[in-house]
């Protein structure tokens, strides 16, 4: 990747991802119907901010402070958060589960186009698969006790994956070099679609496998 | 100290309390005036539950479930919380430099009857003595930039101490094992006198240190 500000404009925009996961997560774990899963998802909120300081640490070493590469994403995706507010412990799993995945997926394809040690550092932060698997756990035992929940949380993750998109678009307007990271393998507009499809596919099978509907 | 119940009841609140101190600390962080000191203090808030897994490991070695031995000080922590909860950056700050340090004043006088590994254990959760500094430095400077706060603070700071008092007397009286610990060195009830008058002094050098009045 050639161009400095997008990778510092990437790295700003996961940092600061990792600061509101973990104020997510943590808000979230009052939720938890028991001690034992409040203070699971308590730790995993805390893996977020080890992550957290490596990008910090990375933006200072490129000579950006964090504050600075993070303001352009405070709004955006605040007010994401904001407007999908769980209101109980299947809706908080939900919305980690629906969103952790289509974060780590973006991720993982932009960290390809990454050159070391960069790329290394945006793969070492995807979320813990562990957290994935236990709210995947929880939700599809959950759907099976009670199986009109499905409706409801399918409703929920439209939701989600609607106001995330509508958030993303707002940011790609805005951050012209984060979005050439996008097109920069062949310079074809075309890239950015083809993307866009592989990240729905893998989003349509994860719901299906927790008993979701698209 | 013989009581294995009394060190259950000790370790039990410790942890509760690391578990309500990381949440606490994770809300306040949306309270910070800018992104650096949100960072800073998440990540103290992270450091709570590295101790609370290692306290939480302590009890299961010990043939506790973690989550029975906090369940007796839900109530009385999370209704302490409920009635301090800060309205700004200032209070928040406050609240951690008044009431961490005399947690961890109470802590490290217990810890002198443990036996081993538990009094080490004890020793290693107390707060990092950064973050009083941290907050003891923003406290100063907001009292000298405004010395009308002075008063508010001040104010703030002994409703803090009068709800921990209010609060901690009803768990000690749940409690008898707990209670024993503070009296056990000499059987004498005036242990328990002497020991709050130690804690009330260090509190007071306190206040001053920063510019509040008792």
């Amino acid at each position: 990747m050639s161009d400095p500000a997008a990778l510092t404009d990437l790295l700003g925009l996961v940092a600061y991802g990792e600061l509101v996961a973990f104020d997510r997560m943590a808000a979230d774990a009052r939720l938890a119907p028991d001690l034992t899963r409040r203070a699971l998802l308590s730790e995993m909120a805390a893996r977020e901010i080890t992550h957290y300081r490596r990008l910090a640490d990375r933006l200072t070493e490129l000579g950006m402070r964090p504050e600075e590469a993070m303001r352009p994403y405070v709004t955006a995706l605040q007010s994401y958060h904001d407007s999908t507010q769980p209101k109980d412990w299947l809706e908080a799993l939900t919305k980690a589960y629906v969103g952790d995945a289509v974060a780590d997926d973006f991720l993982r394809e932009i960290a390809g186009q990454l050159a070391e040690p960069d790329r290394q550092l945006v793969l070492d932060v995807l979320h813990d698969s562990r957290y994935d698997e236990f709210a995947g756990r929880e939700i599809r035992a959950a759907i099976v006790a009670d199986p009109r929940l499905a409706n409801r949380l399918s409703m929920w993750a439209r939701r989600l994956v609607g106001e995330a998109l509508s958030h993303a678009g707002r940011v790609a307007a805005e951050r012209a070099a984060l979005t050439t990271l996008l097109v920069a393998p062949t310079g074809d507009p075309g890239a950015a679609q083809a993307l866009f499809k592989r990240l729905t596919a893998a989003h349509t099978g994860r719901m299906a496998a927790v008993g979701l509907n698209n």
